[in-house]
């Protein structure tokens, strides 16, 4: 036997399968019937802004749905699995609208390999309605999609509630470190696990599982109750690892140069540096952080090296997976193996 | 008989008592499980920028839902009483959100008599993010206050998709006339008319109505069409009125200097106003419009008070009036009283 999958398999699975699901989703946001009654130029600005920003990224998140889905319901018909990636894609657009909006207020600069959207001299701060307009866009293919169904209220809810956390999570990370402002008692594990609980993990994790789950016709809230919590410990311990990466990764290998230190960011090794540090030590980095200048970040880093958190991170790291296994293992209101795959994929990771 | 109101009518229709349903609302989110999980500062950072955002309006939009409801329903108890300004305030909330984010993207300076919000100093972009937690606190409150309902589903359809239309609008309006560029070629009655039907109309007029229709139990989706084609009707005409007003009212009256010349926006006066200017007009207006410099501003109104665009206002405001009245008799879904009612607030309004 060798290793090529089935074709059936090889199409539903493949990044291409998802793909050709954008296309019509985005066929139909710009056949809306609203969109419809636009001048030429606006329907053209809507096709083009969406395809610059939804379809280009490592749809992890989108492809979960699916992924999640067959190990709860290992034989589904063409439709279930049609619905399994228009809601992937519904998480995609909810991630392009929280993208087009964190890059105008991060200033940054690239995103995906393109100029961040903001950056285009024709857009500016018009991405602002932009990021409005793609998650506006959600509830159009929602609505299109499962409105006729019995679970269409819940699904609404999910996605409504995640928004909220996440830009909860989005506040909380802009107002603790602001550009330009060094304020070391800011930067605690227990802030740093509450930003990124609410930034990343409700969207990135919780609910792309929790879509499979109501496609599966998981119902009780225990098990989504569960089910956040073990997405919760997963995301935390992915953005620890994007922050590990960020500083100490191979650029060749995760495909860009961190910096975490230079933006002021209250990531994982700081928070937990801290925690360490000798007064001198703290010294440093109170006068080395957030600054653009490269002998600044030396600096920082030597003092990371000097404590080794890196070993901090690999203890972290062990301790995470266990308690997640643990947790996994305990639950019984839906095969593990929904976890364990997304886990197997991020475990270890380096990039 | 004095003037004065029953005690009851005064209670419940009072801008008091509507600003004290805004008072729970507030500590609602204030104090929602999500926001409980934030450190003090975001908490404060919450609560303060919902109380300069939401309150400071004029509150039309959100008190025509009760407004509206007592033309259907005459004897509410106090729960529907409740229920109807809670939905009222809903709508409060939906323009916040649109507001702040269209402050940034128009670089406005002041909103309701105090600086624009992203214009503080410790705000900037983050108002983008504070725009997106607006939005998102929507529908906390729905789902506390409603999720039981049968028509909680339609609830959220409702304010979902005056959201997509919105954003549609914003979009129109932006792209038409950005910043800088006079292209005459774009301001056309038709493109006026997409733009105010999008950005103002369904959100300001067909939303609250709309919202006071699902209370008062109204379920033909004929009956919210035939509403939806009065609003459109009815938001056009206010939006030419602003526009009117903005150039020819008294700064006294309507308490502040219109600008639209200067911002070269895309308004009634100029759409209209270029279907009848001589060659020579339109040169006068290519040459002067959207410049800040006040003989700019004279010239531009001199060629207004020339082709007298004020009889063609007239003549507008009339039909529409009569128009209205026709669309308003023809219908027997709702009582007439439900649009007259705002009607009259507004028909030949000085401010
Ligand atoms: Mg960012
Ligand atoms: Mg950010
Ligand atoms: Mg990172
Ligand atoms: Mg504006
Ligand atoms: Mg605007
Ligand atoms: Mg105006």
């Amino acid at each position: 036997m060798s290793g090529e999958p089935p074709a059936k398999q090889r199409k539903l699975d493949s990044k291409e399968a998802f793909l050709c699901v954008f296309e019509q989703l985005a066929r139909d946001v710009c056949e809306d019937e609203y969109v419809k009654r636009q001048p030429a130029y606006a329907q053209e600005w809507i096709s083009f802004m969406q395809n610059y920003n939804v379809p280009k990224g490592k749809l992890n998140r989108g492809m979960a749905v699916l992924d999640g889905l067959v190990t709860i319901k290992p034989d589904l018909t063409d439709a279930e699995v049609q619905e399994a990636n228009i809601l992937g894609w519904c998480i995609e657009w909810l991630q392009a609208f929280f993208l087009v909006a964190d890059d105008l207020m991060d200033d940054s600069v690239t995103r995906r390999g393109q100029p961040c959207w903001y950056k285009r001299k024709e857009v500016g701060t018009v991405a602002c309605n932009d990021s409005i307009f793609l998650e506006a866009s959600i509830y159009r293919i929602l609505k299109k999609h499962f409105r006729a169904k019995p679970y269409y209220a819940l699904l609404l809810d999910l996605f409504l509630e995640t928004t909220f956390q996440t830009s909860t999570g989005q506040l909380l990370d802009l107002i603790t470190a602001p550009p330009g402002v060094v304020d070391l008692s800011k930067y605690e594990m227990k802030t740093y696990n509450t930003i990124v609980e609410f930034k990343t993990a409700y969207y990135s994790f919780y609910l792309p599982l929790a879509c499979a789950m109501v496609l599966g016709g998981v119902k009780s809230d225990a098990a989504f109750d569960s089910c956040k919590e073990i997405c919760v410990e997963m995301g935390t311990y992915f953005q620890a690892q994007d922050d590990y990466l960020d500083c100490f990764g191979d650029p060749e290998v995760i495909g860009k140069i961190g910096t975490d230190i230079e933006d002021n960011k209250c990531g994982w090794l700081i928070c937990k540096g801290l925690e360490k540090m000798t007064e001198a030590q703290k010294k440093t980095i109170q006068d080395n952080y957030g600054k653009k200048n490269p002998d600044c970040v030396a600096r920082i880093k030597q003092v990371y090296r000097d404590i080794d958190v890196e070993k901090d991170f690999r203890e972290y790291e062990n301790e995470s997976y266990k308690k997640l296994q643990g947790l996994i293992e305990e639950q019984t209101f839906v095969p593990g193996a929904l976890y364990m795959k997304l886990l197997k994929k991020i475990y270890k990771r380096q990039k």
